[in-house]
């Protein structure tokens, strides 16, 4: 039996400010990185250890593994960037407020484009400078390929073949593995190994910097899941969550 | 012509109290994170960027690296971790104090262990519990090969092998490379660079936190080499570090 360990990052200043981040790479709040701390103390404690960690291109989550492995005393892992963990591209609804949005398209517009799998936000315009042909951490993107927006089908769609070129063989190898990444990036994992429905992931939140294990067979297929902090914890995390894209949030 | 920045780790908790380090993996001082935090504005300011970075298996080095590559934007750049970056070993004498190790052997007996080429200090006893043979930064050591002691000339001639392995052929691919690492290290690949005689080599000290700048041709032989701060700041910082073995530092 294998266990791999996703992280979601910790408080960002834009969850703090309740707007949209997708690839936008802003940084931890004092919060975020408490959040980050108290995750590998818990892992820590509980026994866990790693050989090798995956995360995206982006600073809170990079930060949130860095900050957890330093607690660990495991700041010498080695460390593999990959922009597939990246969190979903929220095209030109990122750096919007998520209650003005809210409040503005209605909330069920909001929830569509948060949480529904196979519809994207409106996408970043032509020549929108924050489609980053030239950032050298997308360097590895084809011409015209980089995103200018994502529903979570494509976030999947791009996100798997990392997973099995890269995270699911080294998992097999028998090395141990924590995914430090973002809210819709571990959505999309967690949705391809539980099999869980386009219509069931909509209602699914991962709460941030709650480590959450997942015991997987011979297959790689799943044979339990759960965090490791307590349940009420887990609880008033994800209601977090869920209540970002609420009017009144 | 390629360019590589050597990097020492800023002022740790045991530089601060004056004590030999070594393989001991104390952290930063705040003084010491500041001066890391000032390497990578520096280079920043000054028009660098790297593709690749290596440092050691120790978290003084690892952290004065990450710090640096935050201030750069660039926290996603791979990061290689070596023990064969690592300080040199200095055998029993981790954990005293410079100054009080020079009142009772005498500075000129100390600065032979501190600068000799080839006159390691004391080595660790059997069974001295810091011969971490189970720790698993250093699962790739041979049984029975965990360092007890090190002259300099044994930190060369660990860290060339991965130099040569590694880091040159990154340099001679184009890679832009960062090494962050430790004062004795970072004097074994330059004596080795600089081809500089075993007795010129005592002499030569490399200050914490300032980018040193080498110019190499297609050999990788040196064109010339340079500090990115001005001369005073280097001057100041190097006589601080000669200092540490006087008695009365």
């Amino acid at each position: 039996m294998y266990k791999l360990v996703l992280l979601r990052h910790g408080e960002s200043v834009w969850n703090q400010e309740n707007r949209f981040t997708g690839w936008t790479d802003v940084g931890l709040t004092e919060k975020g990185l408490a959040e980050a701390r108290a995750a590998g103390q818990l892992l820590k404690r509980e026994g866990y250890d790693f050989d090798v960690a995956y995360t995206s291109v982006l600073r809170r989550a990079i930060k949130t593994l860095w900050t957890a492995l330093e607690e660990m005393d495991r700041m010498w892992l080695p460390v593999h960037h990959a922009w597939r963990l990246n969190e979903r591209h929220y095209g030109a609804l990122q750096g919007l407020n998520k209650a003005q949005t809210a409040a503005e398209f209605g909330e069920a517009q909001v929830k569509i484009w948060r949480r529904a799998y196979d519809v994207p936000p409106p996408p970043l315009a032509d020549g929108d400078p924050r489609i980053e042909a030239d950032d050298p951490r997308y360097a590895d993107l084809a011409p015209g390929s980089f995103p200018r927006t994502e529903c979570l089908k494509d976030t999947v769609a791009r996100f798997l073949p990392y997973w099995h070129g890269t995270i699911a063989p080294a998992v097999r190898s028998g090395q141990r593995v924590i995914i430090a990444a973002h809210g819709n990036s571990l959505r999309a994992l967690v949705k391809y190994l539980d099999d869980i429905s386009d219509a069931d992931i909509v209602e699914l939140n991962i709460p941030t910097g709650q480590p959450l294990v997942y015991e997987l067979d011979a297959d790689l297929m799943p044979i339990r899941h759960y965090y490791l902090a307590d349940d009420e914890a887990i609880r008033a995390s994800m209601q977090a969550v869920a209540n970002q894209g609420k009017a009144t949030g």
